[in-house]
């Protein structure tokens, strides 16, 4: 979570829309104070200006540390620090081919920078204007290494002009020159992207879009001349335009207003104001993952550590899935003879919601039902012990044990579990279900009767940042990059749709009941892009039809009880269009232990990552 | 900055009063919700309670893992997590000599750790109720190395019964318990002192409350019998009271009250909000150290990185600083023959301030002076040309070069400097001063005339923690502990008075222009005690009888500019009563760095820290 250069002080404020920072970009202003006063006075929160004052000259001679512009007293340090984004000479050229531009550009960028770093600004925003930037990305390095105070905005436009002028004899990419000049700064996070917005005319197409999306964008800049006059004669933006700047709202990107026809400036932030309103789609899911956008979390450890109030409570939310585990469990015993007293056995029953829901099942259907809920965290069985007693009347047995070792008095018709990961099986559902099938009757029913598992190519220098920012000092990079995390997936690109992985059925009366599995997968890329992990979800068929999924294509709705896990590579990968993306992937065990390990093929070949689960794996006891 | 078990939400609040964080004790309430509800309605804003209820059975049995009390449904896990602290059966005997009290004493401990684990308390308060506490401490280590999630109050009277009582055998001084305690968990920050507050009767004596004062204590427990009647019937604190409370204002601890006697709680906790009204000294130095309370800062390296706006801006917004250095200006001047135009060199001149002073002197005066302002960063330089020209109107001539390399064309009646540090040289003041002699006449004047650093021995395991804390993660625990922090002391016992360590006097025409410094202090301890490192402070004679000064007992009224320099030990040394502390210092240099070297000789030997200076020195170029 990102400080802003602009952040409202106080109060949560209304939640049902998206707060909007909008700046102004103010072209060398004869006087910055009154320009900024003014600018905050129309209601913009920052300003994007020169911190060089034109009439200064601009000559650069090594010799003469000359005065460099403004001086630092006409703004508060507190203003400079929170409402002065310092834009860059944009004629700045450092890898020009005329040995001496570069040399005078290097002294105009190494004092640009330097006064930027006095004034304590927040951001510098440079201008990408050519496909190599090599020189300025070394330039920027070294600033990076040595410790740059700020953040640096690299501005490039969505679409580059040549890609629509017929008169131009190359066609660029913008996104090639920003990932070629990110790649040089080796992704960090003080980088962010600039994005100047593109033209009706010229519109990014929606992979393009999406690929944008992947990366770590501050800043839409919007000209004044893309808005259209709407009949109370206000300017507004096109549908076309509101569509693009909804897809970049869930990256919490700023707004950047540049003036170039003439207008009344405060009506544009107010627009804005009222786009952050009118476009945020407030819906359970929004609302539940608010906070948690590329947020990692490490996956549960449910067989080895206990489960925290926090967390039941926080399962014991989401009624969609509940839901779908009453529908589950009452058309299987709906199967059962009618005759019979169906014993239904929860196993890893926590604080009872599943057992609830098979109460639920025996009311509706005023059908008797046995049941029996297994449970080894003596802190839930205390839980249990309350609700047994004062909530169910004595309807439920309560078995305080490990599913996997317990001796039941009788066997099951119907088993149900709650031990599905964001992976599917990466909670060792394969594992526990087949230890707790002992006491299934051969014609019984578990419930999930299967799950699968999907993996897809994803591009996220945030995950990646996010991962190597948060490293514990006890923990190597090779340790933390093999170590998989549950992520809200905000700012990334799905390189490629998801392919399913693994399938893990129940019961499996089958003669091998081994749950190592082992697969390849080949994706194809449809565009230039950069593979920085893979991400994974499952989906699930509990019993019949009724099912749940966390596939993005097939997402259940407003079920927010799964993030997608993510698998990390230690070092992002160049992938060009129509490059193939091969992934081989395992899930293999010991007596103690399940792992996954994983390796690319290509485009480039990689090492086994998590050999031996030496960075992580999940511990059966 | 740590968080509070109770955060009042939002806004700032009344910044003229303390905001008080008061708790109730509440002794095995039959229903929990009810008792929480009604605390929070009463105004306090935290529970202290035991997680067991009494109903059921305490006899602990290992291989039952038995319901354990409550259950965790009857609060809502955020308020088990922002509302109770979980008192620990205060029968729990982990060091008894009785065997099997001690078996059953862990399994119960460990069934309670875990139950509060589960349900999220923000901490647990456990009581020491005797000297020897090493395997409730070997307890305690397991779990925080096992990563406990919570914090751990360890709760002492301030003074032990045994003090007063004329038939006790033996007298108890419970900081010893604590401290020993503290030790076994190698002063982990999660382990936090709860203080019963002393009788009336019995006061704690100054030293041991200044002793107290340096541990790390969350919380002050106040019985409702310590309440007097007022002649409004109301229950107040008697004086001795307040004035203790007063005292640990400072490290923003949290009050319990513990009910008793029969009374309305409501008003203890609105005697308390008043309270923090009432004791709280709003003056110039609170409100500016407000946030800063032992937060480290590294020390300034101003002759090799350039200052920056914001640290330039707090330098002038000191007031009594430019004004005691306008008044030394002023004498100096008075002092030269009134014939004469007396040449005034500000050497360092950042932004303008001392030249501002020197111009006010002018003016007061009435006599004409020949200014120079010399500085090498040209981002301040920027700023002076702009104020020579706008505000000085010709009258300061300034020169953009670095004072030790700097070719004047006439030598200076006066040269006046603000180079000093927390620990007065440590700026490298006498290197600069020395190379700027150079054009300074042989009857001329140095503002500063001399200053002198001093030591204190030092007890502060926050400091300690500090900077254990927020190591980086390319620096070795020995390079942070040998590096020097500047700190606004709030947390910390002085063991005992400073002593005056370096003297440097200028301008220095002696033989020996070496600023390398030698010297061995040693200090007493009046009580037992934590040595955890030295703390430094300095004073300064400008000119004549005008003088500044940071050393505690002869602190300048309200001037802000510096705080403490500490220098810290790798590992907290025991002082017991009266034992000698003998500390060797030395500054010494090579051809580009400064750099100070220090060990203790008593009362154990140790190691000479950052030898070579090799974690910190201060470059020279």
């Amino acid at each position: 979570m990102e400080q802003k250069v602009w952040e409202e002080t106080g109060g949560a404020g209304d939640e049902r829309r998206k707060r909007m920072s909008v700046g102004l970009c103010v072209s060398c202003p004869p006087d910055i104070k009154q320009s900024v006063d003014k600018t905050l006075e129309y209601g913009y929160h920052f300003v994007v200006t020169q911190l060089t004052h034109p009439n200064y000259t601009r000559d650069a001679d090594d010799d003469d540390p000359a005065p460099i512009g403004r001086t630092d007293r006409v703004l508060k340090s507190s203003e400079w620090g929170r409402l002065i984004v310092a834009q860059i000479n944009s004629k700045v050229d450092l890898d020009s081919e005329v040995e001496h531009i570069g040399r005078k550009s290097r002294v105009i960028l190494e004092r640009e920078f330097g006064f930027a770093a006095h004034l304590g600004v927040p951001a510098v925003m440079i201008t990408l204007n050519k496909p190599n930037n090599t020189q300025l990305g070394r330039f920027l390095c070294e600033k990076l290494v040595g410790g740059l105070p700020y953040s640096v905005w690299v501005n490039v436009p969505m679409i580059h002009p040549s890609r629509y002028s017929p008169l131009a004899d190359q066609e660029y990419d913008t996104w090639d020159w920003w990932n070629e000049f990110q790649t040089c700064c080796d992704y960090d996070r003080r980088c962010g992207l600039v994005l100047d917005l593109c033209d009706v005319k010229h519109l990014c197409v929606e992979k393009e879009l999406k690929r944008w999306i992947g990366e770590p964008v501050k800043a839409l800049v919007v000209p004044t001349s893309f808005f259209l006059i709407n009949q109370h004669g206000k300017p507004v933006l096109s549908r076309l335009h509101q569509d693009i700047i909804k897809k970049f709202m869930s990256l919490d990107v700023q707004y950047i207003i540049k003036n170039d026809t003439e207008c009344d400036l405060a009506l544009y932030v107010r627009y804005l104001n009222y786009l952050g309103k009118k476009l945020f789609v407030r819906d359970t899911m929004t609302e539940f993952v608010q906070g948690f956008e590329d947020f990692l979390q490490n996956p549960l450890q449910p067989l080895t550590e206990h489960l925290e109030t926090t967390i039941y409570e926080i399962f014991e939310k989401d009624g969609v899935k509940y839901d779908a585990y009453y529908k589950a469990v009452l058309k299987a015993v709906q199967s059962i003879n009618p005759d019979q007293v169906p014993v239904v056995m929860v196993v890893g029953a926590g604080r009872g919601p599943l057992v609830q829901a098979v109460l639920n099942v025996s009311i509706v259907l005023d059908r008797k039902l046995k049941i029996y809920a297994v449970e080894k965290n003596p802190y839930a069985v205390n839980t249990l012990v309350h609700r047994c007693k004062h909530e169910w009347d004595g309807r439920v047995t309560l078995i305080k044990e490990d599913m996997r070792t317990y001796k039941p008095p009788e066997q099951a018709d119907i088993l149900v579990s709650e031990l599905l990961g964001s992976f599917g099986d990466n909670e060792l559902s394969p594992e526990c279900l087949d230890g707790a099938q002992r006491f299934l009757k051969k014609t019984g029913i578990t419930i999930p009767q299967a799950y699968t598992s999907y993996l897809a190519p994803l591009q996220s220098t945030k995950i990646f940042n996010e991962i190597r920012q948060n490293r514990p000092l006890d923990k190597s990079l090779q340790v933390i990059y093999e170590t998989p995390y549950v992520a809200h997936l905000a700012n990334f690109y799905q390189i490629s749709p998801p392919q399913a992985l693994f399938t893990f059925t129940h019961p499996n009366w089958g003669e091998d009941p081994s749950n190592r599995r082992y697969k390849k997968l080949s994706f194809r890329a449809e565009q230039n892009c950069l593979l920085t992990g893979l991400a994974g979800y499952f989906d699930t068929k509990l019993y019949g039809d009724v099912g749940l999924s966390i596939h993005p294509d097939t997402h259940t709705r407003d079920m927010v009880s799964w993030f997608p896990i993510v698998f990390a590579l230690q070092s992002p990968v160049q992938v060009e269009r129509d490059q193939t993306i091969e992934v081989s992937f395992w899930r293999t065990e010991s007596g103690d232990k399940v792992w996954y390990e994983w390796c690319l093929h290509s485009p480039v070949k990689t090492r086994i990552f998590n050999s031996c689960g030496k960075s992580y794996s999940i511990r059966k006891h």
